[in-house]
């Protein structure tokens, strides 16, 4: 799990191995998040209108905490916390540390300040920085993985920052505008098409020699049998297609749960969209929009997808097959890091008959339940109980999403959200 | 209803029905609420904790919004609004005017933010005031009257400011500090002692001539039986030893009702207090401080208060009985001019042998179901909406607290809460 | 409290004074329980599908409870219960007695079966027979009171029988059939008229010197104004007309938790109506009937009854006005004695320009608040739970109705349920 | 899907394909669904205690309901339903028939009584065996596998009959037995050891040629790897240790859902027990007993069994690993037909060194999710909808149960509840 190597492919231009290299990540990374609230008002960072959205404050605190809990006050002789009790108010679920204040409580709170926070985070970079360049070697060593996690844990909630954001807003009437931009993408889109892949047994999972995280590992041996996958995402006017044609309202096709839920939540489209006279427009980063047919649908539920998918007389994929369809293609995609914080359109100039569109852009649902990898194992300590604890009722994700940070995505990298959550910029991709 | 009289007994110094005394008024109603407000960071104005208690920038804004639907685009030819969607987010449940934003989603608005509703108030105060000084006579005899129902509107939420945000700081694991003061009270509580009334007819409610709201009104006769009242509140000390000797497990004094809400909720003292190795603390706006047995108890639902009469073998008045008792009395009080913002004892030097605390302090539940008075007519248009849709499952308290106006407060006056609510600064008066 | 007196006014022909009477009375109202259930198949005995709406099997057991628990085994040396388990089961919110069995799980119960609970009443009815047959002297003066309580609350269940079975009933889309009865009825409906009475001191509640509730008592003054009652009841045409002009859908007449309450649960006609293309239905114990709008309307809640008196320009009257009405009234009416289990329209000819349908029918509700009287003091003991216990957020209703014994009201008699019930047979009287 | 051949390895004696043979399986089948409410009385037919267990009487006429209305109504000219409403009142998720009453409400009907719900079983019955004895070749041909299912389906329901009468039972304080039995078992238990299966490429599923249910559909190929799973099934003694050692108090190894389902609802042990002064009992079909330690546990949860094999260092199997663990072993257990209704013990005596109690005893809970094998296609029309729209959020469990028949069951059959259920006849095999 340690990076021995530089690994350009996963998007880290640095040695994290290094002082250097990981001085300069931890940085850009923390830096990074400050960048994402710079357009926000101090009352955009306060707010938490649902349980699983947080308020920007608690993320900034929390990835804090994280590197307080888990390193500095292991590490440091004598270190003193920010504050007592930043540990009870900004714990997630780690049970194992201490008692944590409520989830659904995490909007309660006015007090630390948001300047307070930013104050805590000043204090735990001035301890890490210090660390990282001053410490012994052994301690350098043994404690630059916690720091490597700490970095990918901050990077995971600067995609919650992003999407709990735009859901926050998003229940305003008046539409705020996070942060105007332009997006690319012209011309058509190309025909769906399908790539096939053979049946046999494949490897799956991370093969080690740089970082993953626990739920990647082992990798181990599928059979997996004949599958096709299309070559693109299913595009919001396919979706319009489908909600057309009385989709929503057709129980034949969708899971029985998943068709109660539409029901009892009076659900008639993907989160954000509203039906006017002047046709479909959704709420965006940018503010209100009237929704273009050629960029893939997004904010659609695992219940939404594996209904659309069965109603076009297909499938969604596994997460093998995924994993296998995406062994071979670069790494290319619309990460967070180009800041059009949606998805973007391909247009048929740029198809090359191969599969387009398998990183960045949206989460694509799987039709495989989260699990652990045969030989799976929790890694020791507080930390291990991160991934182990959530394999229960949740689906996962691959490929990333407009919100996911480059230099934080793996091919091997598996999300999960259960089957009912639709404010992840999460897309639909067949399989047959 | 029209005030046509200084009223120096209601605590109003000025005369409401001339220019000078209005805009005077108003300058000092609107500047209050601004008083209140100021020791804020913005991160307190914003967030909403349950659903009875709304956001200070809510009541901000809803106070504006008041003036802005009942009065300037009424009376004002050409007068247009600071923003079209803020008649929607802060209307309260004046359900003729136009849908009201959930009052449960109160606090899921990041925007506008504190500044916009800053300006949105001086947008409304300019307007008023160029109203109240060029306007012709009689457009200002027409509007005189909308103009004090706004500012005793004010006044009402400038009460609920307070108590809304000692509930958001009291849940806060930091107990943020509101504002330090001294509050007075020495030396020992007098003894309860009784004063007596004689039975007979009497006349109850708002004897018109001046400013009254429509559930005063009218003036009606009510049979009142031989009734004793107490010389004072019950103390913080009295209800601990309630407390300890099994007030809450003892299902026979409780009201059915009382008692499963007890239960369920896991009631177990009033609202704020927390017992610690070193007896009793509760949360003030000071913070958090050792319980003074000598002031009087508070935060305590009607449940409680009914119970603890009835333990004492006594009952609450009734809203008639109080009136009565009151109508002799000098209106002096720990009203929130005083700026203890919490209720105050009496030492035993200062007792008279008469009925002492009867103004200000703390609200007093009677055990008057809230109704209409015999004849009781809701005002025409939108603002008769006020107070007749309440009466219903609520009961009446009387009296004012360290929260209420003085010049808001008047003998006649009926506040009225559900049976279980605690937030407000309410306490208890025994009868017999 | 002691029925000293024959008093064919509350309908009671015998002396339950004497040993005979009080035999005669017991063997009278214990066998009409029976009759009640005899239409009955065992399946309809036993479910339960609301909270607030008990098995006849359960109100059956408890009723014997009741003699048992408060007589038998307190009156009785030696007394053996007829199961150990049947006091916790069947008894039903007398705290001071034993923990109860959930209200809302009486219908989970299989066991004891039917014949189970007939022996059960057969085993206590021969033990009360006994004790009224050959009881010393002393002891029957002692312990006739509690069995006087006993058949008057065995009569409030048999009101309850009928209306738990006819909301069991009305949920079964098979709509099946209690009994088949013709009622009475032709002709017009008379004109709604006033009857005036004049403001002043008097009495209300219970005289003394026969049988009565402890929420009667004491009897006191009031000081009533001047109002004017209804000549008769609201019909069934007269709520269409409510229904059709909009009435459920004009927040402007309702109380605010009414209003929520209607669209919360989406009403939009009394209980058991429904619309079909041949005009409205509604179901009965006859089954579905075509609605006659001769008829009284009922089965509507205190929040119906409220908004159509206001629609009207009228009001509720209060309990107190109601009782002042019917004083100088015989006491006739359509009471459950008739077996008509459904209120009974009257005709113009019957008119006699005085108060009509003052007695039985439906349930009247009065916009008074259940409180108790001045004076008022709850029985000494467990059956002295009784009443204090719930005077809280519900409403009094006067008059009786078909589901009523005429032998167990009284003109003082208080009715009361929380304003959203609507599953007793209660209607609208307006008063102004 | 045909039965083609006499298959004496799932238990059917008889040749289904034959008239003979399919008349003599669809007696008995539904004269065993009236030999399992012989014992009762007409009120534990009809109630409904909790939405996932459903009253005897629904099932009696769900399971007669189901050959109406997927084979009578479809296969026979001029068929006349038994009662028109039935169809609305006995479905059950079938959408594409109608709309079904809703699961939640099954015990709000008394009516139909039980009588006439045996009289449609006998209507049914009647209509069904004219038909196998009387129909013309081809039509035989074509409906012979709907009849199978329509066999299997109402076996399925026994087992729910089984359980669903305990789970009211078990909630009566009266603690009802529903049939005195002898349960085997002597001695000691034999030690936990393990059989181990070398890793490669192993076939999974039904391989045709015989009944199956869709969800068994298509074999196909699968990769395992090196595993061992335990030679019989936690005790109730090793359980009693996991709870006295603080099993259920310590979330380290507990799912993040199943420990806050944990706290939420205030487990302490499986359903159904009950610790006294004299150590653990359960509430049995035999009443309540003293818990034999060396019987298996039943009644746990996924939550529970997960925690226990976590706690253990050990995992649960995955149904892949359990279906190559049974593939050689003779098909024996303790099934319905023993007619123990509960789970018994080995002996040391009788274990052999391999793997016991695979089958019969109790459902045993694997770690795979409920998914569709490669291939799986639902079979057209209504009866397709069955098994495919439950593939989200649940587990699947293997072996069969002391509440299944012989003669239903198979080694590939695939049954699954959400995580959180208990009231099935479920229990722990370790694997590692």
């Amino acid at each position: 799990m340690r990076v021995k190597t530089k690994l350009p492919e996963n998007g880290v231009e640095t040695d994290l191995t290094t002082r250097e290299g990981l001085l300069q990540q931890f940085k850009k990374v923390r830096a990074f998040t400050l960048e994402l609230v710079e357009p926000l008002k101090t009352e955009d960072l306060v707010i938490q209108v649902t349980e699983h959205a947080s308020p920007a404050k608690w993320h900034l605190a929390h990835t804090s905490w994280f590197f307080e809990a888990f390193f500095l006050e292991k590490a440091l002789e004598n270190y003193q916390t920010k504050h007592p009790q930043y540990s009870y108010l900004f714990n997630s679920y780690y049970l194992q540390t201490s008692e944590p204040h409520c989830r659904n409580k995490r909007g309660n709170l006015s007090r630390p300040t948001v300047d307070e926070v930013f104050q805590y985070r000043d204090y735990v970079n001035e301890h890490v920085e210090l660390f990282i360049e001053n410490s012994s070697e052994p301690d350098f060593e043994k404690w630059q993985p916690v720091l490597e996690i700490g970095l990918n844990h901050e990077q995971q909630h600067q995609e919650l920052i992003i999407t709990d954001l735009k859901y926050m807003f998003g229940q305003n009437p008046l539409h705020p505008v996070y942060l105007k931009t332009e997006r690319p993408g012209t011309g058509q889109v190309p025909e769906l098409t399908w790539s096939s892949f053979s049946e046999g047994v494949y490897e799956t999972g991370h093969p080690g020699g740089s970082f993953g995280y626990d739920n990647e590992f082992p990798r181990h041996k599928n059979y997996i049998h004949d599958f096709k996958i299309a070559n693109r995402l299913i595009t919001n006017g396919e979706f319009i297609e489908f909600i057309n044609d009385g989709g929503y309202d057709d129980p034949k096709y969708w899971l029985d749960e998943g068709y109660s839920h539409v029901v009892e939540n009076g659900w008639r489209s993907p989160l954000y969209w509203k039906k006017t006279d002047d046709g479909w427009y959704h709420y965006t980063l940018n503010g209100m929009e009237k929704i273009n047919p050629n960029e893939p649908v997004t904010h659609v539920s695992y219940f939404e997808a594996d209904a659309y998918a069965r109603r076009a007389g297909c499938r969604l994929p596994t997460e093998f097959e995924w994993e296998l369809a995406a062994e071979e293609l670069p790494l290319n995609g619309n990460f967070v890091d180009a800041r059009h914080f949606h998805p973007t359109q391909i247009s048929s100039d740029s198809d090359d008959r191969g599969l387009n569109q398998m990183f960045g852009e949206v989460w694509q649902w799987t039709q495989s339940a989260y699990a652990a990898y045969p030989g799976y194992e929790t890694f020791p300590g507080a930390l291990g109980e991160y991934n182990g604890k959530f394999m229960c009722n949740q689906y996962v994700l691959r490929g990333g999403s407009c919100a996911t940070s480059r230099s934080h995505f793996r091919k091997t990298y598996r999300n999960f959200f259960h089957a009912k959550f639709r404010w992840q910029f999460t897309g639909i991709r067949l399989a047959k």
